[in-house]
Formats: structure tokens, C-alpha cells, sequence
């Protein structure tokens, strides 16, 4: 697995939801990723990022889950390549950062960061299911698919140690069922269970369905924003007048150095 | 919790029991201990190892659990702070460590590092027990307390996400539980769940101690070594004819770097 090759690394994390990013001539397998991400034998991530660059000349973010397979996009991802490219790049803002789901704008307030993900798409609803509990739920997709369930309280879904159920004919290809509870006007909390890797503490896009899901049942539309709570953190998310989605957020490196794995 | 002050760390693990090490001089509290151990918001690790050095300028091995708390002593620990002391600071083998258990002796033979654990205690038989299934158990001490318990199959303790039971009148203080099974003579297969950490990847004492038991079952005693599989590598025990124990073993460096953690 090892090439006894040295390299550099930066970890950071984006509401909790945590990257090793590697440089673009470091190669990645599907082997590498998983030493990468292990938390034990490796140095541990939800996700590893290449900082690669397109035929263009632009930043691409090479994104990786941590089971070796690619992934087209990562809202809390990309925030946290876009600090590495500030810090270790001098990349500037508003920075156009290409990702296997086309070009995302990143601009940065401060310690925030806020990512153009397109506009979402809604589709009929449907139903999921934790055990013999079931709820009608809203079917959203962000590049993603996406099922928003409102509950009484967020421990109504259990520990979620299993895949929560849902209509196969629905989402065919498995989704990410996000179960939800207001707080107050405009203000969500939300826990996720992630196509793959179980309850995360934090899921990008699916803290945006969430937010859609929210307006649409308030009996808003685009123009609006809210604060979507996650267990790793605290999202803003604006619904712009032309239908596009704002995803802010924190992106924190906290360590960099070699590793030969 | 940060004091922006930047220090260098390195992370790596003995049999997937991982650690973060970091120089003496970088004040250990238990809000950094935990901060550096986080898996998502940190870097990672069972435990800190902060390498500080006694009034007799031996090296000292001040252990931390992740969740902040002190530690005397960790099999898997010694190993790899034996590997830092020897890549950053050119220690030579044997090596003395000391640690809140006492001096620890360790030599080197390439990759694999043998750590003096000292003298088992073998007290009064008890049992454990997970849900509705028991078994009898071998209570032994190695500087903190264990139960082991041969089981058919190591499926048997189920998920074992709830601690097993225990008499509390044997374990006031709670114990370390070993399921063992036999896979050839002088080998044998263990899954442990630690106290306070529940099940882990590898536990050094809880090997030992399962040798320790494995021997006698075997109708063996002091002059005899066997090979213990834990779920995260292979672990070889001696136990010496002056009644000590002897647990060899890898210790992996993984990256290095810095951190303002």
C-alpha cells in the first residue's frame, strides 16, 4: 500500500465532518484513501481531498469517501479545500473550485465560507421508516437524493445504527434520510443518516434539503434563509430569488505535516 | 481551549490502538487531551501520550484517555512512544520508560517492540455474562483488572455495544473483558471491551492477561509463549520462568506534523 513515498497532508474538518486533503502529484487509489482514512491505522477522515487541477488551469477538488469510492460533491468539503487552497496556495475569493459536479463558487467571510450548490430539485413526496415508526418525508435533490422527515423530537429516530427504510422504486440508487425538528422561526435542527456511512455528524447537502424542506413547509420559497443546526455545528443556508442554494459554514484546519502512507 | 500556541505532534498506532504524542513541554490539560483526541474536530487517537522526562531525566510516558481522564499504564502506548523516543529523539534499546505504573523496560528487534509488563495476579474464578448467555471467567491483574472468558465463537458476545456483566463485588472499580477462542496450540483469538472505552481494536494488558489464562487452561504456567490475535493485528506473549510477561508487537508511525490544537 505504501510506496515509501513522503508526502505532505492537512486535516481539517467542516461542521465535524472531517477531510485529509493531499496535494494533486500525490496519487490516490482506493487503497491509499482507505489508509488515508482509517481512524486507527491511518490518519482519519470522513473523506479524502486531492488538490488536483483541471485541463483549465483551475482548482479540482479530487473527492474521495472513505471506502475508496469517488464522490461527485461535498458541501462541507469543499469549504475546507477552499481554506487549504487559501492557506497553503494563497488562493483568493470569490474562488471557482471545479468538482465532478461542475464548477462551485466559494467566497469566504472572515472564518466563513459560502458555496454556490445550484439549485435544488423537488420531487413528490414520500414516506420513511426507523423500526415501526414511519414519516411522510420530502423528496429533494441536491446533485444528491435527499428524504426530509419533520419529527416530534430528533430521538424519535432511535440510534440509528441501521438504514432508516424507504421506496426502493423512489430512490433507486439509496438515499440520505435527514430527520428534522424546529426551533425556532427559521431555525432547524437536524440529524442525518448518509447513504453509506451511517449517522454523520454533519451532511452539506443534506442540511440544504433540509433548509428547503423547511421553507417549503413554512409556505416560503426562494428569498428566504435559515440556520440549520447539525450535531457537528452550525449552518447557514440562504435560498436565493433565483433558485439557487447558499450553504455557509465554518472550515477549520487543524493540523498539517508528512505521512508516508 | 486553543492558546495559539503551534507544536509539533506525531500519530500512530500498535495494532490499531492509535495515540497522539507530543513534546513534553505542551502543557496536557484535560480540554487539550480531549481536543487532540477528537476523531472529527481533532486529530485522533485512544489516547495522548505527552514524552516528558522524570526527576532521574528518564523519559516519562504521561498517558492520557481520550475522554481526558489519566492513565498508569498502556501495552499498545509503550510501544509507540518507545518508536518515537527512538525516530525523534535517538533513544537505543533497551529502554527505560517510566510511566504512573512504574519503570518499563523495552527492546526492539526491527519492527517489533517487547515491553516488560511485569507480574500477573491470578485471583479467584468469577463470571461475566452478555444479555441472557454467561460464562465463567478467569479473573487476572495486570496492573489493572480483567475478566477472560472462553467462548465457542467469538460471534458469541454479540455487538457488544453495552458493557458486559460483571460482579461488582470481584470488579468495585469495573474490569477489562476478554472473549477468547482457540485457533492452535499456543494461538489463540480475543475481542475485548474496555472499561470506559467499550470494544477497542486491541487492548495490551487484555492480551497479556488472556495468554495468562490460555496457559493455565492449558495446564501450563511460567516458561511458555503464545501468539494472541486482537481484531486489530497479532500480539506475541511470553510469559517468562520468573513469572513475568513479555508482550512483543508492532508500533507504527503513521504522520507527523504540527498543530495548534
Amino acid at each position: 500500500m505504501s510506496t515509501c513515498q513522503r508526502y505532505p497532508f492537512v486535516k481539517g474538518h467542516g461542521t465535524e465532518n472531517d477531510f485529509v486533503v493531499v496535494p494533486g502529484d500525490v496519487e490516490l487509489t482506493p487503497d491509499r484513501v482507505r489508509a488515508l482514512a482509517d481512524r486507527r491505522a491511518g490518519i482519519g477522515g470522513d473523506g479524502v481531498i486531492g488538490a488536483a487541477v483541471d485541463a483549465d488551469g483551475r482548482w479540482f477538488m479530487d473527492y474521495w469517501n472513505s471506502d475508496g469510492s469517488l464522490s461527485e460533491m461535498c458541501g462541507n468539503g469543499v469549504r475546507v479545500f477552499a481554506r487549504y487552497l487559501a492557506e497553503q496556495h494563497d488562493a483568493t475569493f470569490p474562488l471557482e473550485i471545479a468538482t465532478r459536479d461542475g464548477i462551485k463558487t466559494v467566497t469566504r467571510d472572515g472564518e466563513l465560507f459560502t458555496v454556490d450548490m445550484g439549485e435544488p430539485t423537488i420531487l413528490a413526496d414520500t414516506k420513511v421508516a426507523v423500526g415501526d415508526r414511519a414519516w411522510p418525508a420530502r423528496n429533494i435533490d441536491l446533485g444528491n437524493p435527499h428524504a426530509v422527515a419533520f419529527v416530534d423530537d430528533l430521538a424519535d429516530a432511535g440510534p440509528l445504527l441501521d438504514e432508516p427504510s424507504y421506496d426502493p422504486s423512489v430512490y433507486p440508487q439509496g438515499v440520505n434520510v435527514e430527520f428534522v425538528v424546529r426551533r425556532a422561526p427559521h431555525e432547524v435542527a437536524m440529524r442525518v443518516h448518509e447513504r453509506g456511512s451511517g449517522e454523520t455528524r454533519s451532511c452539506g447537502t443534506g442540511a440544504c434539503a433540509v433548509m428547503v424542506a423547511s421553507a417549503l413547509a413554512d409556505g416560503e420559497g426562494p428569498g428566504t434563509s435559515y440556520q440549520v443546526d447539525v450535531p457537528g455545528g452550525t449552518l447557514q443556508i440562504a435560498w436565493t430569488p433565483d433558485n439557487r442554494i447558499l450553504l455557509t459554514g465554518p472550515a477549520v484546519l487543524v493540523a498539517e505535516g508528512t505521512t508516508d502512507l
